[in-house]
């Protein structure tokens, strides 16, 4: 590994242990502070793959990321630049740099990547004739599937469909998985208003959707989503997002509901009986959006964890609560599960920690699934004739092959059931960190849910930028939100070095 | 190759000669007809690649086909299943099932194969080791772009930028391409009403965008569109589509206005007076939708021949009356060549048929590019601000790469001025059809539009069925189009099959 054979030839400053370490290592703080090894150590996943700990060469963009910047801004806008990238050096939980900077990665590619950089067996999966023949031969799923694209599904995809959903409709990414699942509920609500799927679409009907208007656009209907949601950007999905201003302004947006989610106090179970409380009245707003909005939701949508805006929580509870009164009503429950998904919660699916009796109606899934689309069960969810739920390439079947090589090891690997048990770890020693400097890890989030931990900093985008300074790379959201969105092959020996640099930041200024 | 290995082992009922064909070889009609050659020939651009011609052995579905269907079906919505494809046995024009039926293919997944199936150069350029790192070390390109990326952009898809458009932003397929433009148009347009760039968004603006509000949602504005367009199937790009009605129907829509595309006669130069009045009509009423429409347009977006919508053709001056109008008003003029782009025209852009003076504001592809974005070139239309156009993937490498290696064989076997030259040859053969039996190929139009060829005909849909069981797969668009759309390595001698099919197709019945 190329990466790791730079790091040999680096002048080490500190050394990490391969072994974990129980306590942060003291090391004296500099200007321009370095982490390197001395050689490469086994992983505990795969041989020969990570460095000990990150290198921190130059500032961040140093001189060969600048040059390269001022050169890709001509014709890319890198306004939202936040690190040029070295794939080729990038090695598990190991992000590098054209300038020899090689960072602990706990962003992942906005908590994209699940089984690191470079992953030795996805590289095989890469290689192989189907996936080549997935990438230069790609099909129009819908009209020319591949002979083969039933068991693609069966063995990938539909392997870990959530329990009571079985069939998938395959797509890019989050926001048109998001959309066409969007898409499937004011179908879905609209043949049954018009009295089942054999009914015919009207003259009226048809004449008014050409022109964009009612009956024949349901512009009678909404999606009801949460304040502080995110669920794309495209027109029907920033509709339902509800993060910032800045990803909304200036776009048209449909006249649907919002309602509050739960704003709870943290850490959970230290108030429990008052952030149930929130969550009944939460729960009795969607109930009045629901019966009283003037244009009435066909579906709910809504994420295990508000990601995008800030890390926000809330209970089972309320997510049975959320169930049974879309149940009541009629109305579709879609969970958005883009960034919960595929382990990190330290269950494959983030809703898999509510026992749900009753699945949810639509699942979306995304980023660490490397490919997109929604799960459904209810066979109604099939629109009642075919090309109304269709575009030309309906995902990408090479992306569907390296999703099945991502389950394949994730299940070979047992990474779901290592994520929460790292996650625990992690999070014990965040709780000790908020002890010990409470000003600067407010609201420590994330509590048996893997990874996905999150923590509030008062100084956030200095904190971000000093973590790269320290050697790690970490991603915010919300209004002061510190995100962790480590891979899953993220082990305790890493979270030992996040710690570390966590307490420098804060001990820093 | 093993399809070629395939048909080497089957049965020679007919023989293609490999030479060119100068007219329809006379072929006994048999129930169920079968082309095969003994002996795969030398293709004119890559060696041992293709059959000589179509195979057909069983009726399609044929008996592996219609099982594997059935099973898909458990999973995957199939009722717009065209053909279940055997894409390892496909090679170059030649799509293949599992019941060893070959076709020839001028559909090609919806218009979107350029180089033909199993091309060896795209199979060398998947095998790379910068296309595996695309793959599987998949970026957030607009925060983490790989150091390389400039000149991915540079080497690849800026490389064959429309004139005068030398920017880039990355899309994922058609519709979020055509979305993304539209959101760049309506900032654009709200950053000049503001009074430019450096005006910060009011209060008020801020707090009315996240309740789907104006002024902070543009709903005071709206994107123009022709009826009978196609522009993707997401919500907002749904809503500038007005082809068919179950497209559209329960989906809900803007508000937004639709001009009339000029409904022409075919042959367009037969009738060019008629013709010229026609367009004038169709920009006057853009005009004064333009200046009178509730909600004002801040861009125009046109297909340089609508495709989906039956494939409908307008002259270079209509798009040039189009660019001048725009420009007069202050709208924005977008492209749309996702189906016309890439080639098969006899250009690379469709657009560049026009001989336009003042390019269009942005110009959209997909499709043939295996990949997605709009070009601009106009520094104001990167929005204001970063983040505001953005997204998690933002594209993707391993596709981008791709379209590339597309690109670089393209220029290398000089295949659109291939495609221009074919295209003569194709519609000269039709021609004669059309006079030989002119209720059965009527509207023939494409005349000078490379292979990107159509005529309507009265059994359409029995038409394209026949065209099967007669071993060649075609489209259809509109109400009764039969289109054509061959790769760019269609040669004189697939045109001569083509030709041979479509006579006997029509004589058949």
């Amino acid at each position: 590994m190329s990466a790791c054979r730079a790091l040999r030839a680096s002048k080490a400053l500190v050394r990490y242990s391969a072994a974990r370490l129980t306590r942060p290592v003291a090391v004296p703080l500099e200007a321009r502070r370095r982490f390197a090894v001395s050689a490469p150590t086994m992983s505990s996943f795969y041989p020969d793959w990570e460095p000990d700990g990150p290198t921190v060469k130059t500032e961040i963009p140093g001189p060969q990321a600048k040059a390269a910047i001022v050169e890709l801004n001509e014709v890319f806008d890198t306004r939202s630049l936040n690190m040029l990238t070295d794939y080729s050096k990038s090695t598990g939980n190991y992000i590098a740099d054209p300038d020899g900077n090689v960072l602990l990665d706990v962003y992942a590619q906005i908590a994209s990547i699940p089984l690191g950089y470079n992953n030795p067996v996805l590289r095989k999966a890469a290689r192989t004739d189907a996936m080549i023949n997935g990438l230069i031969n790609r099909p129009a799923l819908g009209n020319f599937p591949p002979a083969e694209w039933a068991e693609i599904l069966r063995t990938g995809i539909l392997k870990v469909a959530p329990s009571g959903l079985n069939q998938v409709f395959t797509a890019m990414a989050g926001s048109d998985a998001n959309e066409t699942a969007y898409k499937a509920a004011f179908m879905y609500r609209r043949q049954r208003d018009r009295g089942g799927p054999n009914v015919e679409f009207t003259e009226e009907e048809m004449n008014s959707a050409m022109v964009n208007q009612s009956p024949g656009a349901s512009n009678q209907l909404s999606i009801l989503s949460f304040k502080t949601a995110f669920h794309g950007r495209l027109f029907g999905s920033l509709s339902t997002t509800r993060s910032k201003p800045i990803h909304k302004l200036d776009i048209p947006a449909f006249d649907w509901p919002q309602a509050t989610f739960p704003q709870l106090k943290y850490p959970l179970d230290a108030h429990a009986a008052e952030n149930a409380e929130i969550e009944r009245t939460a729960l009795d707003e969607v109930e009045r959006l629901i019966t009283t909005y003037h244009l009435p939701p066909c579906a709910v949508v809504v994420e295990p964890i508000q990601s995008e805006g800030g890390d926000n929580h809330a209970t089972p509870a309320f997510f049975r609560g959320l169930r049974e009164v879309t149940r009541k009503h009629g109305v579709l429950l879609i969970v958005d599960e883009v960034q919960t998904g595929v382990g990190a919660t330290g269950r494959f699916w983030a809703h898999e920690h509510w026992d749900l009796h009753d699945p949810p109606d639509m699942v979306t899934f995304s980023k660490k699934a490397q490919t997109a689309g929604y799960y459904f069960g209810n066979p109604e969810l099939r629109p009642n004739k075919p090309y109304r739920q269709f575009n030309t390439w309906m995902g990408d079947p090479a992306r569907a092959l390296l999703f099945r090589a991502i389950i394949d090891e994730v299940e070979r690997l047992d990474l779901v059931r290592h994520t929460a048990r790292v996650g625990e770890y992690l999070y014990e020693k965040l709780e000790r960190l908020a002890d010990k400097y409470p000003g600067e890890f407010r609201n420590l989030r994330g509590k048996g849910m893997g990874t996905f931990i999150a923590f509030d900093n008062p100084r956030r985008d200095e904190f971000l930028a000093k973590a790269k300074t320290f050697g790690v790379n970490i991603g915010g959201s919300g209004q002061s939100a510190v995100r962790l969105r480590p891979m899953l092959i993220f082990e305790e020996k890493h979270a030992d070095i996040l710690i570390d640099v966590l307490e420098r930041i804060v001990t820093s200024w």
